[in-house]
């Protein structure tokens, strides 16, 4: 089966989901030209989540995507809070910060049965995770309503681990790829592989389709993303500009910037790694660091920051989450983008 | 102009140079099948490097590469070197092998005068560099018998300065590359980009022919990169089961086995980060570590421990350097190897 038979569009392209630079507006445009537009629903409260899909379901006729994460919430660690804290305590200083009055609390939550139900009552055709699957009982509630159901797999093995629990395509995530790397059978980052190199052993070692995400952000990056096997393409990066997007004006800018050339994988947003432009943060505490708290705990001790950074109209707190080929970028409507990334 | 008639060759396929692997004999062969065999010449004495050089000349009359590396030698660090070793002093006890009877001293040497004078009286009619380019004068004694020079870029930075100093084509180098990355302006990892990301980038940014390198391992993978707009590819890893390749014993089969498909970047073995399957050595101390002094006085601390661990059949201490993509090792020769590549 095809890749657009399997989902029901017309192209064999998905717009990446991309929490907190989108919503309904580019998922919706994105389904009405032909690809698969996706939500990001990570970060959405259950009242949002319901606005937004409410307003899909009044806005396309096509198939879209719904897409959640499957962590493991992290039990939150008081002391290791402190230290995450104490290591930013000259930027709150700079900032006028009090961090006695920064809340606690993950900025994310894995996909439940709340949400199950919740989903149930619009039946998305296509439901896709990060960081794995649900358990069993979940997926099953999510296949009831006949949705196809992806996941992310970034080495053969977690392709493999994916096909064995039946999904109907594999998203194959190359390292080139913005934002979080979707790994979860090893967090060794030296695991992790370029589109190049991965699309051809994930292509040979499962069955169910292949989709190629990371790096890919023209036409001819879909031509060749093509000529390594693949069903199809998921592309997120080159829709950033798009003014359906909700990217901030930082991060717009920084797009637009030589800064965008250099990305680096960080946790310091977060607590997992992502990637996303070099920022005076990632430089200077290193976008790697031990000291991060688990994902999503990492969040809440630097949006402070971020706001306070973003009020002067810099992004030196800001997760300015991009891949490594910016390329692509282009303000323009996401229609005429996603016709554009399928012209032969 | 085409890369092929740049080169002279039949095909738009240059084969890696790669030091320690291969000599003459996988050069003349990938000649002879009309790709651009190279002959990797960094390890090489000067009375090697003649004996190789009228090996080639008398069974090829068709293009040929010699490769060179451009880093500059660093002062040997006594204290350095001796902590250097002192983290490795529980593998000295395990094999047995006294410290103090360890020679010190370089493993290779950047390319220089006399190296140009021995050349001249070869005019090898491809001259590739790796880490940068020689000084002006000993680039224009390359220049003076008609060499087309080429030189690796990991970066749009490195390609552009590349350009500006006259190379005829730049070899754009993706982090899924075995061996030696080659990146000369910055020595921070995280400016390395997939091959994916880096084509694009490159070819928008410079005017020169670009060559592929990094995760291309078969006919596939060569259109996927054409796609991309290069004019030609570079691949290595899949030459390496050749019998013409001098890959040892050990590194054979680890290429044959399910290891190859865990790779990573390690500055162990020689000082400078380079691809290779991961081994006991770089699981046990990391693959980077800080302590390794500079390229490439980290070699000779490793050497003996190599020697022993493979006289037991072991590859634990061994560079077993290897690109991301495996899946296009073929123990063929390599004329087939070569012409299979190329295959539409």
């Amino acid at each position: 089966m095809s890749l657009p038979q399997l989902l029901g569009t017309e192209l064999p392209l998905i717009q990446a989901p991309m929490a907190g630079v989108q919503g309904s507006a580019l998922a919706i445009a994105v389904s009405n030209a032909g690809g698969l537009g996706s939500l990001p629903c990570a970060m959405l409260a259950p009242e949002t989540l319901r606005a937004e899909l409410g307003k899909i379901r009044a806005q396309t006729t096509q198939p879209y995507n719904v897409n959640f994460f499957c962590h493991r919430p992290p039990e939150p660690d008081e002391r290791r809070e402190a230290v995450w804290r104490q290591s930013l305590a000259h930027y709150y200083r700079e900032y006028d910060i009090d961090p006695a009055t920064i809340p606690a609390g993950p900025g994310r939550r894995p996909f439940d049965a709340a949400t199950a139900d919740l989903l149930a009552e619009f039946r998305p055709p296509v439901v896709s995770f990060h960081f794995g699957l649900p358990d069993e009982a979940l997926l099953a509630r999510v296949r009831s309503w006949g949705a196809r159901v992806l996941s992310s797999a970034t080495t053969v093995e977690e392709a493999r681990w994916l096909e064995a629990r039946g999904v109907d395509a594999v998203i194959a995530q190359g390292l080139e790829a913005g934002g979080h790397r979707g790994h979860f059978l090893s967090d060794d980052l030296t695991s992790q592989a370029g589109t190049f190199a991965l699309l051809p052993q994930i292509v040979r070692a499962v069955r169910v389709p292949v989709i190629a995400a990371g790096g890919i952000a023209d036409a001819a990056g879909v031509r060749a993303a093509m000529a390594l096997g693949v069903a199809g393409v998921q592309v997120g990066t080159a829709y950033l500009l798009c003014p359906e997007a909700t990217t901030s004006a930082v991060h717009r800018a920084a797009l637009q910037s030589e800064a965008a050339r250099h990305t680096a994988l960080t946790n310091l947003y977060t607590g997992r790694p992502a990637r996303g432009i070099v920022t005076r943060l990632m430089r200077e505490q290193g976008p790697l660091s031990h000291l991060a708290p688990p994902f999503p705990l990492a969040t809440s001790a630097v949006a402070p920051l971020r706001a306070k950074a973003e009020a002067a109209g810099l992004g030196d707190f800001t997760p300015l989450w991009a891949g490594q080929n910016t390329s692509g970028c282009r303000a323009v409507p996401a229609a005429g983008l996603t016709r554009q990334l399928m012209d032969r």
